[in-house]
């Protein structure tokens, strides 16, 4: 857990960070996010993060709390602080505190909190035995390629999947396409050897870690295809995987009731996995 | 504004007015709310807003804060602290503060917050003069039913039709029908002198206000139909109007560029208005 807190230029014990009631954040889901793994003390794909936090900030037309400098003084500041070398820190942007009303307030300031947790990234087990996902119907709202918190959705479909016993939940349009899992994105390995991963289009966020696989299976000479798959074809996929920013690539062994291939992690996924945990260790893109 | 708010069990000046930064609220839009209207100090329609609590609060299966007996009297002591006789109160639910994670917490309390706001209900100008909408499409989650603070649609909608110079959005299905504003629910008059809105099916938040008009309108004699309507419907309307708890009814007198009958508040939803002011000073149903 986070013992220090960034909050809106301060560095709080954790027990006492708080916003405002009207904290737009709170009232409306009206902010966005960004989880930035470490690696032996060393951001992951810091700017990349960046990169597409100014993305979400620009599509909400919220500003930029400080300078990509100060952010990642602040950032860097709070995984010193609370002794984070393996784990991640959490950065949530909002539009401000101001009396409650749908517009956007005219003259509120941008809120900034940041927080950071000791974490050992891709659980070793999950990583050796690969995860079972279910399938649930994507019934977010149209954007979900803003990385907002406007993540209810997210939490019932990620419920629903501990109910039934699994690590996540693959979201499925109405076309019987899946898109995305509620905190990852999904991916699967073909008959014909090609890794398969659902376009960067408004129907899904274009994870961090998700770019990052996509330069190692590039680097690596195999065939990437985005583009959406069924999920029919997931099920009959010869292997199936997921990432994340915390989990980083973890092979999928089950879709429902349905094994995929031996039912344990695929010669791809793993692979997949361990040159991606090269890629991490190296900083990602920014080595 | 809200001298005083109560937080989770204190009655705070409103400056003072915290929540945790890992409230749920903030950091998955998970928990719901309420805006109820007061006239001459008394609550319109509390026991309908305290039965929708309960519908979003089971839908989230988040447990009550407290008794609805106990919420009466924290509800009523904030209004009561904040010399609030015409206006509103706001109360919001969450799940409670936890570590995050997008599953529920085993063990988190819900949280409870509570503000007021003095404001003379129903604009007189607005209601003399009518509202101009706009039409947007919907691209809210599949269960708008759920009065949750996932908001941040509506927040962008809202925004969209303050800087179109109007009063509200109404929001557009796949198919081309309207389902109801930002924060109101929509109706229109037909030629057949038919008043029309959208059923409450998941689609759209059932007002409360809506359930007052639909009640005002049955003891009036008027003939209502809840079906949805297109934006061509709505545009050739006779009338047109909005309800919610803050605005009470308004008449809408441009949809777009369309001019909707003489461009002034047409006779029905001057009388509807009027009905329905009676009606919520009388306490609505509870009267």
């Amino acid at each position: 857990m986070s013992r220090v807190a960034y909050v809106n230029g301060r560095y709080l014990p954790h027990r006492d960070a708080a916003v405002h009631i009207e904290d737009r954040g709170y009232q409306f889901a009206d902010g966005c996010y960004e989880v930035v793994a470490l690696r032996a003390g060393r951001f992951v794909d810091e700017e990349l993060h960046l990169r597409r936090l100014h993305r979400s900030l620009d599509a909400l037309e919220i500003a930029a709390p400080m300078s990509d400098a100060a952010l990642k003084t602040v950032i860097g500041e709070v995984a010193r602080r609370n002794g984070v070398e393996e784990g991640f820190i959490y950065l949530q942007v909002t539009r401000g505190t101001a009396p409650r009303n749908f517009t956007f307030p005219p003259d509120a300031k941008p809120s900034l909190v940041v927080t950071a947790r000791r974490q050992r990234l891709a659980d070793p087990r999950a990583l050796a035995e690969g995860v079972k996902v279910i399938t649930i119907p994507d019934i977010r709202w149209a954007r979900p390629d803003i990385k907002s918190v406007s993540l209810l959705p997210n939490v019932l479909g990620k419920e629903k999947a501990r109910r039934a016993g699994a690590y996540e939940a693959w979201q499925v349009d109405r076309d019987g396409n899946v898109t995305e899992g509620t905190s990852s994105n999904a991916w699967i390995v073909t008959e014909a050897g090609e890794v398969m991963t659902h376009a960067a289009d408004q129907a899904i966020l274009n994870g961090v870690t998700r770019l990052g696989l996509i330069r190692v299976i590039a680097d690596s000479g195999l065939r990437l295809v985005e583009r959406r798959f069924s999920v029919a074809e997931a099920k009959a996929a010869r292997e199936a995987l997921l990432t994340s920013s915390t989990n980083f690539v973890l092979p999928v062994v089950q879709i429902d009731d349905a094994v995929i291939g031996s039912g344990k992690p695929g010669p791809l996924a793993k692979k997949l996995a361990a040159l991606y945990a090269d890629y991490a260790a190296s900083g990602g893109q920014d080595r």
